[in-house]
């Protein structure tokens, strides 16, 4: 099952490490790539210039594969597919936007495609494109979110009746037993995010780092619905969106509390108090950070006794 | 490992169904409770007098474990606790209310009792009460729903982190495979709600059984979250409850919008334009309307698949 996603993208383990702004440069993508799985490079908070040095970084620290995410809506978007291009990097990831701009272009010259969907109307669309796999992220992700709002336990088996495609689970997985779980429900791989921000590799601020380990349940927020909705670390900028939206307040409103620059500001700069810090709900259990390979080896360690103790349980009297 | 549930209320399967209101009466409990899983009357829409009737007709019906679930903000919550008793229950499900307040007069009467949570933090309010068993219930279930907006995926674990007792795990799951993944996550047994209220046996209306065979991904919403969150299928009402909601209404003007009985005309009386239809967001993959017995049938046999296939599933290259 899972060697379907292990076979296209030519990696040990089905581990897909999710490409994530201001935390995902060459340092990260090279350590996971390196430890079996497949870094991604995040372009979404990229200049094309940046983009192209992480690229040819991570090139020198990995002879493995790895990829690219790129959000589509992203306005350097034909500049940035270019680059991979030219680069020969091997896989990118596309998200918020449409899967048909870019899929067949990015194929001609030997890339694998995966599109990141949150909900089943979008995966039919991936599907129609002929990607080479879809990534189906559920409510508990963290950063951007689908407005449908389906949790991945039910996003997973509800993609899975409409695509015969790879299927990649994400949202709320940073353990060995979830992926074992997300296997169980369809998918074949998994994408991992906040588990590999709070990485040694990761090039999110330490402060966010250690604000994530001290998240407990109910700590994120679904912030922005009005504009693009997005999974916050409740913080003193996070509660002020919180009442502003009680209160109704309108786009424009949110646009001028939102203001410019503040992810960076959060996760890259380390501002806790006013910067918005983008984790899912899953940072509830992680207290630690460490190195992207321990992540990978531990998951998969967590991964094999949770199979091997499902398969010696019984469940009838 | 699903032995403790099955052991502690002395059923064939580890399966609860869940105790809903206007769908949930000695038809449906006796049947789920024949077909070996644990049946439960929902007391929540119910005065004592029907209550009363209802285990009676229950008793009659079979001769296995049932249970009733107690919503413990119930008006008549003494008086219902009076009967349960009185008329010897083995199982009482509480909710919605402080754990400590029933848990060791309902223990001492040689009742077993679990309690319904959304989160940790009541969770650990549950252990201390030392209730036999916790409900972990995550965003996606239907009908009224927690404020952290944890999804199971995220709260089986977060739960499982915090106490040993033995773990149910409800929202999301309708299916063997689903069942499969919660256990996988740390659950002992699961709790299914809107896959039986499409059953046969339940007192729902049949307009709005239907209308579950409708819903489709994306097809539900968590309405109300100023009063008491609750999620709803997006009929002609739930639509209105949206525009009012984004508009920024206050509690006086979401109170006056909801009326009385709106959960009786939709469920019970089959509105489908002006009741509430309280279902999960599972409902997505529920397309038809069977007995309680084809429905537990159908989840040990789809369980028993998927626990053979994860078992012979090798995930490395």
């Amino acid at each position: 099952m899972a060697s379907r996603i292990s076979n296209l993208f030519g990696i040990k383990y089905p581990i897909i490490q999710g490409g994530m702004i201001w935390c995902s440069g060459w340092e990260l993508a090279s350590a996971v790539s390196n430890a079996g799985g497949l870094g991604l490079i995040g372009a979404g908070s990229m200049s094309p210039e940046i983009l192209q040095e992480q690229i040819k970084k991570t090139k020198a620290a990995t002879n493995l594969p790895f990829g690219v995410n790129v959000p589509l809506l992203y306005p350097h978007t034909e500049e940035i597919m270019k680059i991979i291009i030219a680069e020969k990097v091997k896989v990118v990831f596309t998200s918020a936007g449409n899967p048909k701009t870019w899929t067949k272009t990015l194929q001609d010259n030997g890339i694998k495609v995966a599109h990141v969907v949150s909900n089943s109307k979008f995966a039919i669309k991936a599907e129609q494109a002929d990607v080479d796999a879809i990534v189906a992220e559920g409510f508990e992700a963290g950063g951007h979110n689908g407005r449908e709002e389906t949790t991945t336990l039910t996003l997973i088996p509800d993609v899975r009746l409409q695509t015969t495609k790879p299927l990649i689970a994400a949202g709320g997985i940073a353990t060995g037993k979830a992926m074992l779980a997300s296997m169980v429900l369809g998918a074949d791989a998994v994408q991992i995010g906040s588990r590999f921000v709070a990485s040694k590799e990761s090039s999110a601020h330490d402060n966010f780092k250690n604000a994530i380990t001290q998240t407990t349940e109910g700590g994120t927020y679904l912030a922005f619905k009005k504009l693009v909705p997005v999974r916050l670390i409740k913080n003193d900028f996070c509660n002020q969106v919180i009442t502003k939206e009680i209160e109704g307040a309108d786009k424009e409103q949110l646009s001028e509390l939102l203001g410019r620059g503040r992810a960076k500001l959060g996760m890259y700069d380390g501002d806790l108090q006013n910067g918005e810090l983008e984790i899912g709900q899953i940072a509830s259990i992680i207290d630690n950070v460490k190195s992207a390979s321990d992540i990978i080896n531990d998951i998969i360690l967590e991964f094999k006794v949770a199979q091997q103790q499902i398969t010696h349980t019984r469940f009838e009297v």
